[in-house]
């Protein structure tokens, strides 16, 4: 889908910025790694302490890391100052995580004034780990919260 | 649907405690509550360092408690030492959460030999704030590891 | 969730017959057989006719029935022309059906002004067959048709 | 994803047609356009009678289409005389149908020994009007039916 930045790319990579450095983001160390209209990608680490007794990733991170972007791919495409929030998505999960890098790219299939829907690729050092499909409900900037 | 567990209840209290002793679950301080044959709950205190610029928590700490009791649930009542992988899930938001305790209330729905299907209400103080429906693949003993 | 009529049950029966006697509702044989605030419930005669050549019916059929269902628990709580459109639904199918009756029973978990989150159980002669989550959008009078 | 046919193409072209001449897909009038390793496409028109009296297709349409692609694809890349069964998918509706043609088209993203994740795009005439993803149980042929 064709989309147009609402606002300059510096403020975009400024505010996705600033989202990372509080909350769930900074502490599982997620960074937005690609801003593009109606396109972004993520990556996170696979630090030991996200790691299980198995060695492997707990699904939640995964889980985290697709909502995050899931909101993120919304905010450049919107007037500045609009919330995005996400209202639901679907995971399925497609092979475990033990190290290496996770990136999560999303890409918005299709955008109203009101929805966005947008679809998202979860791989690890290259390798596809997971997929997801969800949707996010866009609010003007006098609305001063989301859902 | 009636379920037994499959091996004695202290186990099933001392394998939760230690998958709860590391990796997400430790670092988002989930703790599980309820253990009952197809029924568990779990809890998790939203402590400022998870919540965003907004005063919201950010929905992938709301995933990640759905993708761990989605888990959890399931081994109680397959055999000791079999594996629970998610396979996925779908999660729709409700309401934002800000603080206080959420509950995350995972029931098994319909089982059977290879798979579990799954439901779950998340709650904050009471007020529901998020529904999930998902699947998780049971794995037997012999296999070292998931998917 | 507590809710309660928007109009007069009478009203609410007459409208869900007239949608029940076109197009794909017609088609399967969909008919309605409870209507309450917040709750539908809806049957389904597996006739020859929907059933594959291996003796089963098709998942399709299940989805039409999951679809209508959504949709038909929000007309009684919302304003009289007022559209329900839904936006989307997960379905995991449990078992397959043969023959006899499909129910399926719709209760609507969350409800805004512009959104409905409903869950839905699909029952084969009491069995449960299948089980679905989805959420649909509220329009008011004015506008002329959904989405 | 790279897949290959399982058995010859006339075959997988017989397969389908004779899983087309019957039940549900008959009644709504599926016919499959493309069959390639991990791709196929359905077509559907809009007849009168699958339209509502708000001059708009049943949600139900789109989904039992979604529901067949969903299993079609695995067919031509699993052993011959396996089975595929529907495990659940997600559907997110984009923009209501009134006339002209429907396709539906399923490309294979992931497939392991037992499980192929899969997803799909609708459109109208060209224009997307839904978006899904899903998974199959794949069966080997001994078993005499899915689920």
């Amino acid at each position: 889908m064709q989309l147009q930045f609402a606002f300059d790319t510096d403020t975009a990579w400024a505010d996705q910025l600033a989202r990372e450095s509080v909350g769930l983001p900074k502490l599982l160390g997620m960074r937005t790694t690609v801003i593009e209209p109606g396109h972004t990608a993520c990556a996170l680490e696979v630090r030991p302490e996200l790691v299980s007794s198995y060695g492997m990733i707990h699904g939640g991170v995964v889980s985290a890391l697709v909502d995050h972007v899931l909101g993120s791919v919304c905010y450049p495409v919107i007037e500045h100052g609009s919330w995005s929030a996400t209202t639901g998505y679907t995971l399925n999960f497609l092979a475990p995580v033990r190290s290496g890098t996770m990136v999560a790219d999303a890409t918005i299939v299709s955008m109203s004034a009101r929805t966005a829907v947008v679809r998202i690729d979860v791989s690890n050092d290259g390798r596809p780990v997971a997929l997801a499909q969800g949707s996010a409900t866009l609010m003007p900037p006098k609305r001063t919260e989301p859902h």
